[in-house]
């Protein structure tokens, strides 16, 4: 089992991830395809009068601030726009795609933060109405449900708090988590910079390969969102996925250029 | 097993749909869900500067004009935004629901309208960049999957074409294509009307009865979306679905109240 996360940055493409999907399928690799939004999400929100806004936790994680308007219109481009558009692309590759978040059928379960600390503008403050969480449950059953019936599972990482109500989860912690539940033999999460760097953002000191046993030492070298890369790649290593690799999104068959060691390779 | 539409027409509250669902659910009645959405559309398009544009063709009938940017605004307000709402409403309620669209696994494949010949300010004229269909086929092995899975399918009207393009359908005639194909012995319309009346908009002439042999009669007294209802309703009785009943969302405990006789009953 693969699981592939793609993200959702400015400039990133999804055909060519299409592409390789429609090739592992056609050779009866079972996988699964958890998606970003990111950018498009941004563009929305500016459109509709809810500019985006970016939160730095006290621990230095920086997240999408998501109330429920915010959760709403993200629920809007991940769910209906980003994930619909992957699933009618796949289709017309040949992919039998069925698009779900993690609402559906409780498919990604997860505390809903009460509270989140933040730094802004050097002061601590405490955000009461955020809509985030984590991913603490995968419903397994509904993905082999799906798979077993020769359906690729495209996922919109939202998820539903323990009370049932819609959040906003990274999508690379729950691309980990379900890379995790199936006990997947990899995990490659695809985004628009080549890997872990070691000079951050000079793109040819990529770091080419991690021992498993050693993720946490390189923590030091992420930047931004590579950070929550990092902590997914973690959670699933030492919970028994194979392999992660952190590669480019950007370039043609992203998907078998990671698989044959392109990127960072966490093992 | 009863397919239940619930139209997306302005003041419409979803609240008292989803908890008859729950209770259909709790008395192990298996039933399946499809939404409208338009009002909402219309709210989205105007907020993002694509206003909505409705053509009349030149047999009468309205309905959305749908280009591309269209389809967009329209998957994510009815893929992302109600249909996800809706399952996070009927979760809270205890109800495994999973939203699909028509794209997910092909569960709605119809053929795309090459061109649509409409009416408008009394000339005649084509359009060719239309995204709209019909459903002339239901993944029924999919619903059956989710059935069997104790699942409640909550469905969106977005279909795939024959080419794999995504295309907007019309909810009513979806989900009498959806109740034919899975022998449904019920299918209830719900909407911001009490059901055909023989004078509109006049609601104390509701027409209570209609046998299934004349329905095609009674298209006369159908005005604007209720002409699509009919159509549905014709379809759906000609192919062995039991009964129908077209009846009114905006009243407490809707899907009982057709159940037990309210609105126009067609059988």
């Amino acid at each position: 089992m693969i699981v592939v996360k793609v993200g959702g940055g400015k400039g990133i493409d999804y055909e060519p991830v299409c592409q390789d999907m429609a090739h592992l399928m056609q050779a009866n690799q079972p996988v699964i395809l958890v998606h970003g939004g990111s950018h498009e999400t941004n563009v929305m929100s500016e459109k509709l009068g809810v500019p985006p806004r970016f939160v730095t936790s006290v621990s230095g994680y920086t997240s999408r601030y998501t109330n429920r308007e915010t959760l709403e219109v993200f629920a809007m481009v991940y769910a209906g726009k980003v994930n619909k558009l992957l699933v009618e692309r796949l289709q017309q590759l040949g992919v039998n795609a069925v698009g779900l978040s993690g609402l559906d059928g409780r498919l990604l379960e997860g505390k809903r933060k009460d509270a989140i600390r933040i730094v802004e503008n050097g002061r601590k403050l405490v955000l009461r109405d955020d809509y985030t969480g984590t991913v603490d449950k995968v419903n397994v059953a509904l993905l082999r449900l799906l798979l077993g019936g020769g359906y690729l599972p495209v996922i919109a990482p939202l998820a539903i708090s323990t009370e049932s109500e819609a959040i906003n989860v990274d999508g690379d912690r729950a691309a980990a988590a379900i890379a995790v539940a199936l006990a997947a033999s990899h995990l490659i999460i695809l985004s628009n910079v080549p890997g872990l760097l070691r000079e951050f953002p000079d793109e040819s000191s990529l770091i080419r390969h991690i021992p498993k046993d050693h993720v946490e030492e390189y923590m030091g070298f992420a930047e931004g969102r590579m950070k929550k890369k990092v902590m997914g790649a973690t959670e699933a290593l030492t919970q028994g996925v194979g392999q992660v690799v952190f590669a480019d999104a950007r370039v043609p068959s992203p998907i078998r250029a990671a698989l044959e060691g392109a990127g960072t390779v966490i093992n």
